[in-house]
């Protein structure tokens, strides 16, 4: 079954410079979930944009046929590392339709704090 | 009134293996909530998506006409329980329309932290 | 300008039966802010779905023209007020379009938690 | 590439009037990301909606070309500052197509607290 959008936005993009923890579990991160339920490996790429600088990319990820990937921003490093206490925004595009979720976890605090979003998938 | 869609997907599920209470409202859960406010009841496959092995399912589960039905990962269990502290994803394929929202709570911490989203859904 | 849709439905609702404060900015709650851009006055029926009884409603409000009104489910009381501790689901009806968006505020814990959502709107 | 929308709507927004930090990062904020991925500077007017007064706006900014803006509600103030503590809603119009974010983050108890939603695009 094909299900999902070839072109998802986020336009929240945040990766805080500190953590309470070490736990890479509990690490301040920034997430973007890719679910392919195809029969096909999406090759996907991914463009970064900022508030006063050229955008970045594309980084180059692959979710396999029939598998989710669950990518951290704060582990993308070709062409180049995500900076850190900085805003961004992300443009993604596969070859074939996936779904795209957004979350972060920031443990700046002595305690955590999530959110979710999906993204903007373009139709 | 027939109100939602057929085809549903959540691209980012977590459900943390540590909870800071026993309390069932307080353990680490993730919740898929359905909303069925049609006259007929849905008959709902839910199939769990993986980084690095095949999908499982499908879950099956009635959500009952004019019903609600909160749906804990947590106790899903055939064909097998979802993993915890590992990514995954789902498709959610329902036989009449229905609305999904995806949360969870985190309470590994000493305070909790919440997350929700609409899920996506294929149009 | 006509901006919104007329079907709305929040497939997640659940008001916690405690808080850490009587401060009625940071009870536990559940809001559904609702937007009404045009000229012409919003008639709205909420109508609410339960797990295991028949639905409860409609619940009648007004959202005038040009303006935004957040309403917290904690204060519905006629038909009959919301349960606590208590999944429960939502539909949403205007007769002029609006847009909707889903918050809760949860100070069960020592700290709040707080999530929020774009409701599903029918298309 | 043309990704996103010319007409968006948040109809939850709320800056808490307290913080538990001066630092910038952790000041109670409300936020709107923007996202042009386009070739031209996107010109932007953002129309704020409260309860019990008429709309006030249009606050105007411009997104440049291929760049993000994440901007602060609490930064407005032409042709007036956003009030403290009190639930408004906005609209947000462009005049090339836009991705649009909504963040909060609330700092008035001990701990942060965030959320975060795809803003409603209008198709």
């Amino acid at each position: 079954m094909s299900v999902g959008k070839t072109v998802w936005a986020i336009a929240e993009g945040y990766i805080p410079g500190e953590s309470v923890s070490d736990d890479p579990a509990l690490v301040s991160h920034e997430t973007a979930c890719l679910l392919n339920c195809g029969a096909r490996d999406a090759n996907v790429a991914i463009t970064l944009y900022f508030a006063d600088r050229e955008p970045v990319g594309p980084y180059r990820v692959t979710v396999p046929a029939r598998r989710t990937l669950h990518l951290r921003f704060n582990d993308l490093d070709d062409p180049e590392p995500v900076p850190r206490d900085t805003g961004y925004a992300s443009l993604i595009e596969s070859d074939v339709p996936i779904v795209m979720q957004h979350t972060r976890l920031d443990s700046r605090h002595p305690n955590i704090a999530l959110l979710s979003t999906i993204a903007f998938a373009q139709s």
